[in-house]
């Protein structure tokens, strides 16, 4: 080489700039990196269509559109032409005061406006609060395992330790709580939550719930409550937000309307403190999250200001009727795991969009793991769906049951006959 | 106190999460954090209207009304009800071509729709390039004095050391590309400039940026253009993009619908890699962009839908006219200043939404410097102007001339009745 700098022979200087690792090592272990290498197995242009059951997003299904009323609402703000302008960091007045409206609904105390953090999407909430736990050098946080690899990734890109506890299979996904006292220690100074869950489409019971506020305590640590598929129970358990304990336990809500409007692409969340007691911010919390909002951006303005109409005019029945599709999807899944023998599903999904199911490798010839599995299925059937390991559980698979019936249907069928081409013969 | 912890006797335990003090300090030096405490200097319900001449979002004001085009794009993209799922980390095809064509319009090669990243506003766009650059303990930046200091923020927060260079008033606010060799040093990776320019209002002339290029390909750094307020220039220098000196040094331009469309609540932006001879790419420097992305939250997907509508449909008019009301208040900052004794604009405005003004303090009884001067000034005429040190200069304002005509005639007649009354007497 002529050049100093062998990568780049088109220059004669040597570049002082270079990539950085950690956000390359934070993305390795999100959804959608594992998915886009799934994407890439699937035949090009194959004769049949591809059935994604690999990420919680049903809006482009004929069963899940939104609702009316929520376009409605935000056409109206973009053609007000008042709704242009910046936001405040925190969020605009009236989108904090609808959020504190709705989620008081289910609580024996009111949110104040300013209990209330608009976010873009669950997903900056989520880098909210981890990045303000991340102050100090040794913290640690708790997180579900199987659970939802967004937390991990930004958790390791900010240096903050993470630990894991178990959801027991056996025991309807449940905490095993035994395990969140035996990991923490003085430096845990939170631990997450996600109900209605993901991956395992349970519901957490009131007493349980109340359990690990009373666990957190003990512990003097946080808990974290993703709520972004609240209010799609379709079976026994009623969602139950975890703010109901936040006198037990400061809590700290994640919402957003992605899931339960079916607007993922909408980008509008916000992250709550429900926290009777002040704990949050005379810890000095509060002040760091809106010192994160300060320096990040905000969800859109119109969309903020549109907020109060989606939430007030959203028919019943919007809801009523994602409900019904969903507990018909669930009951699909459910159904047609116990026609393949080499899947089983410890326990039929109650809510938000997924469910876990086990894997029995020793029925199967030549697949060595579950992203083996994924990656011969996608190439097979164009059938897309996660492997455990994605979300902690190695030799698992997170169904979405979240897709068009029909398509959810056809997409089990095509799972069995993989499975029975790859039988292993006795 | 009974309790253990003295900080809420709420409880019996002893909490262990605290705040983040890197955020606190991080949003101590942005704009919006110093105009907050000016608005509490106002005189809530005050006999006459506040006149917000302190930050860069029109969008309230009639003359500035955003463009009937751009708002059907939007509506129909809701509409299509096609647009409400998750766009993919780095941005639609659709709109990352939109942008890619738009842009390669200015400049000798083409841009692919692979160099252009949809972001969350400018703003999501400058944390991505700082939060790259910041992979190396020692790294260091070239900011420019006066600034835009969400760079200086995000650069904290990030612990990249940043450095600074004056813009030079007497020659029309172009970089002191002297003072950029002098502060460089074998740990400096990148400069960044903002063209137009925000907070000076100066275009740079084609030469000069050239100039910029040449120093920066001899550092062996990289230039960030911030051309969020491109297109905006109603003067003699048409403005540049710093892309066209891409094959002289990779450039990486961030850029965004807020100001030239007068959307800035909208939040869709664009970072750009201008790097014909891919020495970004051969870097990894684009890969960590894209794990940045991964990790962070995406623009609206229905946006990214409408723009390739909004770029197109747009129609000159709507731009002639925007430009045109900037010329007629550039021109009334100018004539303005010139009757107000303590204040000098030593080169007019042409471009952008901003203009520095130089107060001369030893003409005014009892004000001690710039905060003092725009806090009294909000108190007594409920005028809002940003005290120059939040952008790097003491004594100092910037003040904000995309404000509706006859306001900012208003706002100037308040500043100039609050520094007679002032003066000094001989």
């Amino acid at each position: 080489m002529e050049t100093r700098n062998g990568d780049s022979p088109a220059t004669a200087e040597s570049w002082r700039f270079k990539g950085n690792p950690d956000l390359n090592r934070a993305s390795d272990i999100t959804i959608r990196g594992v998915l886009n290498v799934l994407q890439q197995n699937l035949h090009k242009n194959g004769p049949r269509p591809v059935i994604p059951m690999g990420h919680g997003d049903p809006s482009p299904f004929p069963s899940f559109r939104a609702a009316a009323a929520a376009e409605d609402a935000v056409c109206a703000a973009v053609r007000s032409a008042k709704l242009n302008g910046y936001s405040s960091t925190v969020g605009i007045p009236s989108a904090r005061r609808a959020v504190a409206e709705y989620l008081s609904r289910d609580l024996r105390y009111k949110l104040s406006p300013e209990d209330v953090f608009m976010t873009s999407g669950c997903k900056q909430a989520l880098e909210a609060i981890i990045t303000v736990l991340a102050a100090h050098p040794n913290a640690n946080i708790l997180l579900p395992r199987p659970g939802f690899p967004a937390y991990e990734a930004r958790a390791r890109f900010c240096h903050l330790e993470f630990r894991h506890f178990d959801l027991l299979p056996e025991n309807d996904w449940e905490v095993d709580l035994a395990a969140v006292e035996a990991i923490a220690d003085e430096n845990t100074v939170a631990m997450v939550i996600i109900n209605e869950g993901n991956p395992c489409g349970n519901v957490f019971k009131y007493q349980h719930l109340k359990k690990i506020a009373e666990t957190a305590r003990k512990l003097g640590i946080l808990v974290i409550s993703d709520e972004v598929y609240r209010d799609l129970s379709f079976g026994n358990n009623p969602f139950v937000p975890m703010g109901v304990f936040g006198s037990i336990v400061p809590v700290v809500t994640l919402g957003s309307l992605s899931k339960s409007w079916i607007v993922p692409g909408w980008r509008l969340g916000w992250l709550v403190t429900n926290d009777p007691n002040g704990i949050l911010k005379s810890h000095g919390i509060v002040a760091s999250i809106e010192g994160f909002l300060n320096i990040t951006s905000d969800p859109v303005t119109f969309l903020q200001g549109a907020l109060p109409q989606i939430l007030e005019n959203t028919p019943n029945d919007f809801f009523d009727k994602i409900k019904s599709t969903l507990k018909e999807c669930s009951n699909i899944l459910y159904d047609r795991c116990k026609e393949i023998p080499c899947i089983t599903c410890p326990s039929k999904p109650e809510g938000s969009m997924f469910g876990m199911v086990k894997l029995d490798l020793s029925l199967l010839d030549g697949i060595k793991d579950d992203i083996h599995f994924c990656t011969e299925l996608a190439k097979e059937e164009s059938v897309i769906v996660l492997p455990g390991i994605a979300v902690g559980l190695k030799n698992w698979l997170r169904v979405t049951f979240a897709v068009e019936p029909s398509s959810l249907d056809d997409g089990f069928k095509r799972i069995k006959a993989f499975c029975e081409r790859r039988m292993r013969k006795e």
